[in-house]
C-alpha cells in the first residue's frame, strides 16, 4: 500500500510551482487559451502530451526524483490504468528510465496497449485497483523503483500548478473552474493562485465528493465513489496536499450531477468540436452549480480527452 | 446555374480583408494558435462557429450584402450540404434574415437536421449537387434572395483571409499549409500574406486537384474529383479568385495521397486529441509533400471538424 508515510509534505509553496515550471518547460506543451464565449475562457489542456494535464506533474515528479538521486536502475513505478499511469509512462520514457505500471487484470486491453506503446512494463494483478496498488508497493519495496502517486505528491501537484502560471500570464480572469478527483490538479492551481484575487472553484461529481467531504470533516476520509466520471474523478480519498491547500485558500467547492457532466461533454463537442473526457467536462459542468456574476470572467480547465468520442455524434 | 457572371471581381485586395475583419470581429471566434511541436504551429480554426472556417466568409458575405442593401425579405440562398451551407445558415441567423439551403434529396438526414437547427429552410432536389445548385439559382431568380457561393465570391475569400491576419499577429512563421477545395480559403490567406515573406502552400488531394490543374492550364477548368476528402475538398473547378491570387503570389502547390490524409487525421487525434475532418487533415498531410528546411517554422490551418470521430479509436 502507498501510505501517508510515502508523502513527505502535506502542502506546497509557490516556489515548488516555479521550480516545477523550470523543470518541465520546453518538454511539456504550453496549451492555448481559447475565448469560447464572452467572459468564458477555456484552457485547452487536453492538447497536452498523453491527452491530459497529468503529464506535467508526472514529468516534474520524475525529473525532481532524478535531481535528488532517487532514480535507480528500476526507474519508476505507479498503479493506475488511467491518465496518471499514461503520464508516468510517458515521463519515464522522456528521461529514458524504465516504468512499471500496475493495473487490475481486467483493465481494458486498449489501455494496456497504450501503456506498452509508451515503453512501460504493464503488470496486471487482481480485479480491483486496490490490488494493483498493493502489488505496486510490494514491487517497489523489492526493486527500489521510485513510486509515483497519482495526485498526492508535492511534485505531482506542483506540476499541475504550472497550468495556473500560464493562465494568468495569458489573460486576466476572475474565476477558474477545475475538476477534482484526488485534488492534485485543483491543489496545484489553487496554490499557484493563492496570492492573486482569482477565485478557484473545485468541481466534483455528486457521485464522487472526496474533497467536499474532506472539507466538511476536517481532513481526507474515504468516501463512496462512482458515477459517470469515476474513471478520472473517482479517487476514494482527497489528497492531503489538496486538502491543505483548499483549506488555507478558502477554495469554493461545487458539486455537479452526472447528467450535467454528460450534457457538458456533449455541448463541448456540439458548440466547439472539443472532445473532453467526463472528468474534464465536469469542470465546464461546474457552471450549473457555480453561477458567475454578470461580467465575471471565468476560465475552465479542459484537462483531458482520453475518451471514446463515438457517442458524441 | 451560378455562372461566372455572378462573381463580380476575380481578385481581392488587402483592403477587402481588413474590411472583412472589421465586419466580423467580435462575431466570429478568434481561434487560438497552438505550438504542437518544435517549428510546428496549428491554427485551431475547427473551434470556429459551425465547426469550420467557412463561418468567417459567410458572415462577411451577408454583412457586406446587408451594407450594400442587397438583402431583401427573401434573405440568402446557397447550395451546399456541407460546411458552406452550415456557415451561411449560421450567418443568416446571426443577422436575423432567412436562409434557404439547397441540397440533393439524398443528403444525409443529419446534415439536413443541422441546417434546420440553425433555422434554415432546407430544399432537397435531385440526386446530385449540380441539381441542387440549379434549383437554388432558379429560386434566387424568383425570390431575389442573395446568392452565397461557397468559395468564389470576394467576401467569402476575404473572410477566410482574416485567419492570416490573426496568424501573423500572434506569431512569426515562414510557411503556412492550407487545404484547397475551390480555393476560397487559400486565396484569402495568400492574398492577406502577399506583402509578407510568408510562403503559402496550397495542399490538394491527388484525387481532387482543381487548383493545381488551373495553374497548369492557365485558368480554372473542370476536373475529375473524388477520394477521401471529397466532402470538403471536392470542388470540381477552382475559383477564379483563388486562381488569380495563386498566380500573382506564386503560391506553392502540394498534392497529397488519400492514404496520407487518413494518416494525418489519425495522427492529429493520437498525438493531440484533435478531431479534424479529412479536408482539414489534408493541410497537415501536406508535410508529406512539402518538406520544410531545418529550422523552417510552419503553420497548419486546422480548418474544420465536421466529421464522425467514431473511427478514430
Ligand atoms: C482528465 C482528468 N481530469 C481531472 C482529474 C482529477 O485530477 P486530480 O486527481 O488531480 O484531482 C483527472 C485525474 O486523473 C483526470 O484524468
Ligand atoms: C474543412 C474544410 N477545409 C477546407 C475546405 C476548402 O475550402 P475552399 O473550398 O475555400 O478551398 C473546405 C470547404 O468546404 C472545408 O470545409
Amino acid at each position: 500500500m502507498i501510505t501517508e508515510a510515502d508523502v513527505p509534505a502535506a502542502d506546497i509553496t509557490p516556489a515548488d510551482i516555479t521550480a516545477a515550471r523550470r523543470r518541465i518547460e520546453g518538454r511539456i506543451r504550453r496549451t492555448p487559451l481559447f475565448e469560447a464565449a464572452p467572459e468564458l475562457v477555456f484552457k485547452l489542456e487536453y492538447l497536452q502530451h498523453t491527452g491530459s494535464f497529468k503529464a506535467r506533474g508526472a514529468l516534474n515528479n520524475v525529473l525532481a526524483a532524478q535531481e535528488r538521486g532517487d532514480l535507480g536502475p528500476a526507474g519508476v513505478i505507479a498503479a493506475s490504468g488511467g491518465n496518471a499511469g499514461l503520464a508516468v509512462a510517458w515521463a519515464a520514457a522522456q528521461i529514458g528510465v524504465p516504468a512499471e505500471i500496475h493495473v487490475p487484470a481486467n483493465a481494458p486491453a486498449v489501455k494496456v496497449k497504450r501503456l506498452q506503446a509508451l515503453g512501460a512494463t504493464v503488470v496486471q494483478t487482481g480485479t480491483e485497483y486496490s490490488h494493483a496498488l498493493t502489488a505496486s508497493a510490494e514491487r517497489a519495496a523489492q526493486t527500489g523503483a521510485f513510486v509515483c502517486h497519482a495526485y498526492d505528491q508535492p511534485e505531482m501537484v506542483a506540476g499541475a500548478g504550472t497550468i495556473a502560471l500560464e493562465l494568468v500570464e495569458d489573460t486576466t480572469v476572475d474565476t477558474v473552474l477545475v475538476a477534482v478527483g484526488g485534488g492534485g490538479l485543483v491543489g496545484g492551481i489553487a496554490a499557484a493562485l493563492a496570492d492573486t484575487p482569482v477565485r478557484v472553484v473545485g468541481v466534483e461529481p455528486v457521485a464522487a465528493p472526496s474533497l467536499r467531504t474532506a472539507l466538511g470533516r476536517g481532513g481526507p476520509v474515504d468516501v463512496e465513489v462512482g458515477g459517470y466520471a469515476a474513471d478520472s474523478l473517482g479517487a476514494r480519498r482527497a489528497g492531503r496536499i489538496a486538502y491543505a491547500v483548499a483549506e488555507r485558500t478558502g477554495m469554493v467547492s461545487a458539486l455537479v450531477e452526472d447528467a450535467a457532466i454528460r450534457e457538458a461533454r456533449q455541448r463541448l463537442w456540439d458548440e466547439w468540436r472539443i472532445v473532453a473526457e467526463p472528468g474534464a467536462a465536469a469542470a465546464y459542468a461546474g457552471l450549473t452549480a457555480y453561477r458567475p456574476e454578470p461580467g465575471e470572467r471565468v476560465a475552465v480547465i479542459v484537462c483531458g480527452a482520453n475518451t471514446d468520442p463515438s457517442d458524441l455524434v
